[in-house]
């Protein structure tokens, strides 16, 4: 069996778990409809069947090549990519004015699970693409925007983020890289970035690289760095391409995965300075970058789905048609049996299957929260804007990190149910692994995730704002706990302990951090950040297993075997997270003689 | 800082922990010496340090080429195998007659975690050849036993085990592979293997392959077959090589990790039939191949620690170097100090280490359980071989599946302390996760191994075997929470909850069997089997702590330090994977909604 998009599982998922159909109900998208939803996700899983997806492994094989500065990509993925910017899927969320569809990111962050489930590689440029957009649409000068949006939001060039140095990577306070006003508005940028995800590539004429550098007057540390936008061809002011800028790949990365991606070492100014325009005030770069990176840590979460979702399908339909041993009970001697039917097996994909549905239920809720926020600041209510903006921040990095983890997870679990077929590359699976791996780590490792969840999120509003989420969970699993139907009544009961877990945790922490016991709160932020995935996940599934009921949606079984098997094999976990986090936290920080060296 | 195998830390563990100095105090080894012990250990760390670990770069890089039938290993391979023979590294634990050694397995289990941190894909080649001598010593006829065991003692010559076919992994029973008596003693071999591991390579003159295959008259199913020895060169009279046999790899496979192991296609009888000689009875090869596996399990779970030693060496190290951020309170704008200092990367780091010495202590443990089994048989006394055999039994699936999912685990942890770099090839982190990814696979999968665990372990002599293990777990929590040390006591009476989930777990597990839920406790055999797993881990490091604290070991308070890790961290998990067990199993068979495609 080939792989397929699963559009109607992602759509009820969008619609009634994230509450995309709500916010259309009460008119937050006078152009989009029901309907509209539907008919532009089916259309995204069409293309990515027929087109993203049988290029996996082919890019995977050829990877990308840097000769003389040029990156190439693998063979027919500038044909890929064409067809798909053509396709509108590059504009989906951009500014009308510059000639974006300005969807919700709900929408954008669904068809980013589709194109992820087809290659994650291919899906990750147009991530950054999105980035600039939307840094160079909230800082960018008029005369900017006019040059480079309306390109960037067609998909016609590409944009990178130029963060990382050598010395300076989660801690961006010791940066080098120099900016000198030239006197004509425009810069003089020199330094050298590295880990450039398509830093350099072959899909588009042009690259617009935003580039974090600093000005020779500024402050030390993060409070002088300031955002450039540096092209890697100059532009003339009828839009047409110039000289070629002084930006060149000079190094390309070879890693563990997404071999398409080209993850370049960026050299600016080797000849006199790469020219580049401030976005934004001086000094202020890095609040133009966060507007970049916080929706892109959403878009590396959903990586996580994607990679999730092709790793169970290419795992199930392998154990659908591979033969070995029998059922329990059936006669001696008989043939062998697909290996789906060994329980065990069956642990695996269940797993595998629920885990990507939890991941995704939570990725497109963070989409949906910071969906909420816009229209309540477009509307002017600011109340609303608070309340949703603080949502997505809490569950920002939980989408990211709860999602990266389990992805590669669930790919682990993929090369399992493959046997030894699994470790063989041309199976696929390992590649998989593979590419999902790097998710857990760029864009802020999962560590700086927890950090952020414990320290800047945990403490929003007094604790209001996380406390809320807890009172809405416990109103699912309430709700689910009341049911006449039983199994959805133990399942209710079952998450409501996860709940109760999350809460007192979550006290515990909020505690720490007003005796200032910031270590202990720290020693804990991993696992508790793990703990309030899972209890969000399993309260999304009961969500979506009542939802389906009341609707008569033919997935209303399904939904419910999955909040099932989550409540009784995967939910128990939280009550050992809150273990840790309360009582293990000196024992963590009690290292130094277990880390000697011998 | 460079890797340094940490021989101290694993001596102790090896007496200590598994029990070898107990049986030298018995006198169950008269020539071997507590001070020989560390001479071994001492010169086998010295000879990996500065030998081994230095190539596991240069062998993922370089791998290994198939050329007309002829496999050639990396550059300096060859070289590295010579100096590894004759330093008699090979012939630990090989019978006196034939030149070997005959030390405690216990001791060959410690040398095989040093080369495993070495590097995975040159200590595997050994463990084949370590099963070809088992099988031949105990099946093979003197005649056979003269030609080939001194060869394969010394590692002169190295072996080879030939099971899988394309429709015949796990489920041997539909082997395909032909033999056929010629009527001079010999046999004619005909068919194809695949997945052979060292299949062919250029480290030896001669290559002794083990193989499976079926006689004309055979049964069906397992009954029919039977085991073979097949040489690549046939072997005259006086030991000199004679003809080619018809026997070549005409595939190699490229695989994600250990790829300087061999992994062959091979093509039996192409040119008439490869000469054989029948080892064992006719159509008893199964029983003869499970002498191999037997121990080979419990050496694939030891690749596991030491590829856990060597990521976790390699992470810490980096936390010593890598500058980024500052400690809690240090000054705001100060120097930024080594990530160690960040409570998670200490979290991670603390885990890493932790875990390794679990999985070591198991894994020298079950080698324990099999000296003492060979000892009691040794000197007939039939009641002991009886109780310690089935230790073996039940030990080795742990050993196994715990260690090489935890081996990876570790690995995977590795490449997320070293952030960004993790993922970049050259940095060593990500070949780590690559090479222990198979070792949760071959030798029978971890989920083949949780199957053996319950259905044929846990019902040993009634359950009366699994039961006096937890009682023996009980004694030494129970002595560490009657300690006078609050730490320790606390510790005691932590993992005694760990001990008496296991205990319940079993209970529930034997009950199930007892009724015949088979597929019950079948789906609820993995979770089991890790809660064994943390479990044992957790008594053992209790039992490190104790012994070193009575000792006066250097290595008292490090080892308290790891147990009171676990039990506040890592144990807690216990308690969910008991509830998974008891209470997820019927969701879990619950599949077929879920796993439907769509």
């Amino acid at each position: 069996m080939a792989y397929r998009t699963p559009v109607a599982d992602m759509v009820f998922t969008l619609k009634h778990v994230a509450g995309l159909n709500d916010m259309i109900a009460e008119g937050a998208y006078p152009d989009l409809s029901d309907d509209l939803v539907d008919a532009v996700m089916q259309e995204a899983g069409r293309f990515n069947t027929e087109e993203v997806a049988p290029l996996l492994s082919h890019s995977d094989v050829h990877g990308c090549k840097l000769e003389e500065g040029q990156v190439t990509t693998p063979p027919g993925w500038a044909a890929l990519y064409r067809a798909w910017i053509e396709g509108g899927w590059n504009s989906l969320t951009g500014p009308e004015e510059f000639g974006g569809q300005e969807l919700p990111l709900q929408m954008a962050s669904a068809a980013m699970d589709v194109w992820n489930q087809g290659c994650m590689a291919f899906a990750l440029g147009p991530t950054l693409t999105m980035g600039a957009v939307e840094a160079l649409d909230k800082h960018a000068t008029p005369e900017l925007k006019a040059k480079y949006l309306e390109k960037l939001v067609t998909g016609e060039w590409m944009g990178t983020m130029n963060l990382t140095e050598p010395g300076c990577g989660s801690d961006l306070s010791g940066m080098r890289t120099k900016a000198q006003a030239v006197g004509d508005g425009t810069y003089k940028i020199t330094g050298q970035k590295i880990f450039i995800t398509y830093g350099d590539h072959d899909l588009t004429d042009n690259i617009v690289h935003m580039v974090l550098a600093r000005l020779p007057d500024a402050p030390a540390g993060t409070r002088g760095i300031s955002l450039f936008l540096v092209p890697k061809f100059l532009v003339n002011d009828d839009g047409t391409l110039g000289a070629r800028n002084d930006v060149e790949a000079v190094g390309l990365e070879h890693k563990l995965g997404i071999h398409a991606s080209a993850t370049c070492t960026m050299s600016y100014g080797d000849n006199g300075g790469a020219i580049g325009w401030l976005v934004g005030e001086e000094n202020r770069g890095l609040a133009c970058m966060f507007t970049m990176m916080n929706n892109a840590r959403l878009m590396v979460g959903i990586q996580g789905v994607g990679v999730a979702e092709r790793a169970f399908q290419m795992a199930r339909d392998y154990a659908l048609d591979r033969n070995q041993g029998q059922s329990v009970g059936a006669p001696k001697g008989g043939a062998m049996e697909a290996i789906i039917v060994h329980p065990d097996v069956r642990r695996m994909l269940m797993t595998m299957r629920t885990l990507t549905e939890v991941i995704r239920s939570i990725s497109y809720r963070c989409a949906h929260a910071i969906d909420r926020t816009n229209a309540a600041i477009a509307s002017g209510n600011n109340e609303e804007a608070k309340h949703w903006g603080e949502r997505a921040g809490i569950l920002t990095p939980i989408a990211k990190s709860f999602s990266t983890d389990t992805g590669t997870d669930v790919a682990s679990l993929g090369i399992q149910v493959h046997g030894g077929m699994g470790f063989i590359e041309e199976t696929g699976a390992a590649q998989l692994l593979r590419d999902s791996r790097i998710a857990s780590i760029y864009e802020g490792t999962n560590g700086i995730q927890a950090i952020d969840l414990v320290t800047r999120k945990l403490p929003l509003s007094g604790g209001t704002a996380i406390k809320e989420m807890l009172i809405e969970m416990g109103g699912w699993t309430a709700k689910a706990s009341q049911s006449e139907d039983e199994t959805l009544a133990m399942i209710g009961s079952e998450m409501n302990e996860s709940v109760e877990d999350l809460n007192f945790t979550t006290e515990w922490l909020l505690a720490a951090l007003k005796a200032g016991r910031m270590e202990q709160a720290l020693a804990g932020a991993t696992p508790f950040q793990r703990l309030f995935g899972l209890t969000l996940g399993g309260v999304l599934l009961i969500k979506g297993a009542i939802i389906a009921q009341e609707l008569g949606d033919p997935s209303a079984e399904k939904r419910l075997a999955m909040a099932r098997f989550f409540a009784t094999n995967l939910a128990p976990e939280t009550a050992a997270l809150m273990d840790t986090v309360v009582n293990g936290a000196d024992a963590a920080l009690d290292s130094d003689k277990v880390l000697a060296a011998e």
